[in-house]
C-alpha cells in the first residue's frame, strides 16, 4: 500500500514541478474575497488551501490529472485522447469531472467560485492557460480553480462570518 | 403515477407564476455568448432551454424547490428551514445541490457556465435575488442558472462549433 | 443566522422523531462489514456516523428531506409533488439527489456502499420502506442509507487497513 | 478537431479490446430485472446499452479510463500512480468518480444500481475483476457497471411501466 506520506509529498511536488505554487493558489482565494470581507489576508487562505490538499481525494485527482498532462507533451497518449488534451477540447469534460470531485468534498457551496475561477481565469489559471510550448495543463487548470474553490468552501465553514466569500 | 403531461405542465407553470419567463432564461444562455460566437440568435437559445425543460429531472428540480421556495413564503416551513430559506443562507447548499443535479444531465462542460451566472447574477437573476417583498427565491435562482447553462451545454454537445458557449 | 448547535439539535431529533436511531444507522455500517473485516465492532460504527452527523451538510439535508415527508403526510404539498412523494415514485430522484450530496463529502468511495443500501434495504432501510398507515420516508431512507455509506467511507479513509468496508 | 465519428469508433473498439462485448454490459442490466419486469428482453437492453454507447461523455471516459488501465499494465505510468492503479487501491476513488460521471447523464436515479452492480459483481464485472496475468481493469469494471445502470435509467425514462429496474 501506497503511504499517506508518500502520495502527500508527490502530489505537491508535482503541483511545484508544473508551476503552481501554494501562494498562487492563495492568492486565487484571496481573489475570491470582496468588500464583505475586507480583512482577509493571504496567510489564512494559504493555510486552508494546505488543509484542503491534505485530502487523500485530492492528492489522487492531482497525481491522475498532472499524469495525463505529461502523457500528452510527451506524445504518449493513444489517438484520439492525445489530441484532446493538447488542444484542451471543450466537449471533453472530463478535466471538469475531477474538479468537480475535489469541490463536492467540501459540499455544495464551492460550486458557484469553482465555475467562476473556470470562466475569468484569473492569476495563475490564465499562466497555465496560455499554452506556452508543448506545455499541457488540461487538467491542472481545473485542478488548481478546484483547490482555491475548496478552500474558500472550508473557510467558510469554519468561519460562518466569511460566508461571503461563497455566495456574494 | 402522473402523467408525463401533467408534470411538464405543472413545472412551466410554476416557472411563469414565479416571474421567470422561458426568454428571460434564453437571455442569459446569450448572455454567456461572447465575441467567437458572434451570430448565436436568442431563437436558438430559446430552443435549447425549451429542450432541457423537456426532461423529468429538470421538472421535478422545478416542482421540488419552488414547493419550498412558496412554502418558506407562506411561512408554513419548520425552523430552522424556515428562517435559512428566507435569508438566503450562503451555507446551506441544497439549492446548489438541485441546480448541479440538472447541470448533470448534460455533463460536466455545464459546471463552469452554471457557476458563473450564480457568482454574476446577470439579467433574470439579478430580478430574483433581489428579493421584493416577502418573496423568497432560495431554490429558484439557482434552478434557473442551471437551466441556462444546461441550455448552453446542450447546444454545444449538437454543434461543436459553438463550443466556445461553454469554454471561454 | 441559525447557530451550529440549534441544526444540529433539530437534526438529530428530527431522526428519532422519524423512527431513526442512531444505533440503527450503525448497524446498517455494520451490516456492510464482511469476512475480510472481523473485528469491527458496532462501537467503532456508531463513532463514525456520530462524526457524520456532525457535517453542516448532512445536517441541512436531513431537515430539508424530513421537512418533505412530513409535508407529504400532512397533506400539506401540491399536487403532483405530493402523489410523487406519497407513492416514492421511482423516477422522482431528487431523494437520490440528496443522498449523493452527503455521500461526495466523503469522497467517491461511498457510492457503492450508498447503492447497495439502497437496493438491498437491510435494518431499519426496510422498516422505514414498509410504508405503515400515512407514513412517508421518501428522503428520509436515501438519507439513512447516505450516512450509512459515508460512515463506512471515513472510517476506510482514517483506518486504510479497514479498507474492506468499502470495496469488498 | 476529433470527428464525431472517431471517438465513437475508438471507444467501441476499446471496449471489445479489453474484453467487453455490448451483449456482455446487456447481460448486466438484464441481471438487474426481477419479478416485476417479466418480460424484459436482452434485445431490449442490449438497444438501451447503444444508446448509452453514443454520448460523447461516455466515449471520453471510457477512452480516458481505459488509456490509463492499460498505461498501468505497460508500466508506462509514474509512482505511486501506477501501484495504486495495478492494485486497484480501495481509496484511489478516482475510478468511481468516472462512472458517476457517466451515471449522472441519466439523472439520480441510477446511483442505485450503480452500487449495487459494483458490489456484487456479476458476470463481466467478476472476469474483469479477477486480474488474469498483467492485466489491470481498475477503470474499465466501474465505467461499465456506470454504462449497464445508465442503460437501465434510460430504460424506466422512456418507458416508466419499466420502473422497478430502478427502484426495486
Amino acid at each position: 500500500m501506497i503511504s499517506d506520506l508518500e502520495l502527500r509529498q508527490v502530489s505537491h511536488a508535482l503541483l511545484v514541478e508544473r508551476g503552481v505554487q501554494l501562494l498562487d493558489i492563495a492568492e486565487l482565494v484571496l481573489n475570491l474575497q470582496n468588500k464583505y470581507i475586507p480583512n482577509l489576508s493571504v496567510a489564512e487562505c494559504l493555510e486552508n488551501v494546505q488543509a484542503v490538499l491534505e485530502k487523500r481525494e485530492v492528492q489522487n485527482a492531482i497525481i491522475t490529472g498532472i499524469e495525463l498532462d505529461k502523457l500528452a507533451e510527451q506524445d504518449m497518449l493513444s489517438q484520439p485522447l492525445r489530441e484532446i488534451l493538447t488542444s484542451d477540447q471543450g466537449l471533453y469534460g472530463i478535466d471538469e469531472i475531477l474538479g468537480l470531485s475535489i469541490v463536492n468534498l467540501y459540499g455544495s457551496i464551492g460550486f458557484t467560485n469553482y465555475g467562476y475561477l473556470d470562466k475569468t481565469k484569473p492569476g495563475i489559471i490564465k499562466r497555465l492557460d496560455s499554452k506556452v510550448g508543448q506545455s499541457c495543463h488540461t487538467f491542472l487548470d481545473d485542478i488548481v480553480c478546484a483547490i482555491a474553490a475548496s478552500a474558500a468552501s472550508r473557510m467558510a465553514h469554519n468561519d460562518p462570518s466569511k460566508i461571503a466569500i461563497v455566495n456574494q
